[in-house]
């Protein structure tokens, strides 16, 4: 299978930085182009060689383009589709990297030509940082990558798309976009609303100070910090656009929380115990899955006690 | 200020392990005794070094003793401390580190005697791991331990048990008991039930099956997994014996998430994005005051794709 020889990058975050490293380091012989909103971001991109070359906008961007890959907001794809739309290359692929597919579909779908083959995705990894710095070239290594084709999408060009995100070190699986969306708020945005939710209590109980918070984070609280420190724009369009899903799963999470807030009330310590036990299962087929490590604390490195009151 | 000379450990888990690692780590000549309710448990514990001498009962581990930590889930505390208020040496301090406060005062203050120093404390300090094994060195570099003596605890024990808790490489904080049991659910006991409730919810999805939810995990569920792996017993106690501050909290933390669906639900797009913007720098402070890394995704090592379908 061949490789593409030209890629574009629309939207030059995290996601379309890992890309960019991921592709050099696999040796891939592409050329890759790319545009973001941001005059900034352009500069820092193609600065530390994430683009052999920049454009102002997205049109130039993809212009001559093998593989054009939108990585911006879910909420910026239809503008961008509608730019972009008569300057794409009879022949090319479309992807994203959006967290939402339906929504993606509805938005970029109507903008595309007939000639070019159209294929959303979704790289299940990430970290909580942003921008253009943040990349790093083994973020997909080992991680999933769900690519969600209408029927009737060309083999091969998903036969194609598959073999690039497997030479950045992903594993391809292929999905229907409504049930993609779905387990995408399953194991991605309810804990992220959750754990924004959480950290925002905590910011907000007058009878608790914000510097308790913080010293004592290590108790707990401080791996939910983490994931709320996620990029606001990125995380308000998933959810503004996976609007049902989302609130079916936060209504499935009420309904439990409701039941264990009553066993704690009556003091249902049986109910309890099972629920807790119950749920230490799911730990052990992640690590065992090599979705995340064994190393306690997620081996965290231990910081050596500082001078500090 | 003296060291103690014979510390009995009750109970022989992640804590009690850790701190007698920290304790020859200090390099403290202090003989350490102990005793744990299952056979294996007291023989590991003999085995892999974390005693001196291993009791079969309680009442034996603490002869002679100058500071007994009770090291057991809050629900066992009372009976414990009723089995060895007449065998604690008099002029001794007793000291606890159960993640609840007010309810430890409650169960074990009655049965010491007059003579006896009781300053209940928490070392805010924990992984996912449990058991005698579990136990390393410098789990409390670097984090806080709070004490919380009652009213009129002679100073001289108050100070000289600080200054065991500074050896083992914690900081130390005195509180009212009142005060940290509202402080413990926001930074840990709330964390734990809504990480708990959610990795059930997955767990029950009937459209999710259990094979996505561990694969793509890495999507930010993963996070949530270790933290619902912690030990089903120490958690059950918690929230039976913290009721109404857990409940409190909880009560919070629900209308702040109907908050959030009702901002879904109605698209108010600015409410999310500011939502999500202020939780951002809680996260900064914590790693500020070298409470967590900064290493993206907790500086977890990046694995190498394994042949994996």
């Amino acid at each position: 299978m061949s490789e593409y020889k030209h890629v574009a990058l629309i939207g030059l975050g995290l996601i379309a930085g890992s890309i960019s490293l991921a592709i050099r380091r696999a040796g891939m012989d592409t050329k890759i182009t790319g545009t973001a909103r941001s005059a900034e971001t352009r500069e820092i991109a193609l600065k530390i060689g994430l683009i052999d070359a920049v454009f102002d906008t997205a049109a130039e961007a993809v212009k001559g383009a093998d593989l054009v890959i939108l990585a911006v907001p879910i909420g910026a794809m239809g503008v961008v589709a509608e730019e972009i739309g008569p300057h794409i290359k009879a022949g090319a692929t479309v992807t994203d990297v959006g967290s939402v597919k339906g929504a993606v579909i509805t938005a970029v779908g109507p903008h595309l030509n007939d000639n070019v083959h159209f294929i959303p995705g979704h790289p299940m990894a990430g970290t909580e940082k942003s921008g253009p710095e943040a990349g790093f070239a083994h973020l997909f290594d080992n991680r999933w990558c769900l690519l969600t084709p209408p029927e009737g999408t060309d083999a091969d060009a998903i036969a194609k798309l598959t073999g690039f995100w497997q030479k950045l070190g992903a594993m391809v699986k292929i999905m229907e976009a409504e049930h993609h969306d779905l387990v995408a708020v399953v194991i991605s945005h309810a804990p992220h609303l959750i754990a924004y939710t959480m950290v925002g209590v905590a910011d907000d109980m007058s009878r608790v100070t914000k510097q308790e918070v913080v010293n004592y984070s290590a108790a707990g609280f401080r791996d939910f910090t983490r994931i709320a420190a996620s990029d606001p724009t990125m995380w308000r369009d998933v959810f503004l656009h996976n609007k049902d899903a989302t609130l079916e799963v936060l209504g499935r999470f009420t309904e439990e929380l409701s039941a264990l807030q009553r066993a704690i009330r009556n003091g249902d310590g049986d109910f309890l115990f099972d629920y807790f036990t119950r749920t230490r299962n799911i730990r052990r087929s992640i690590i065992d899955a090599g979705q995340d490590t064994d190393a306690v604390d997620f081996g965290r490195a231990a910081k050596k006690p500082e001078s500090q009151e």
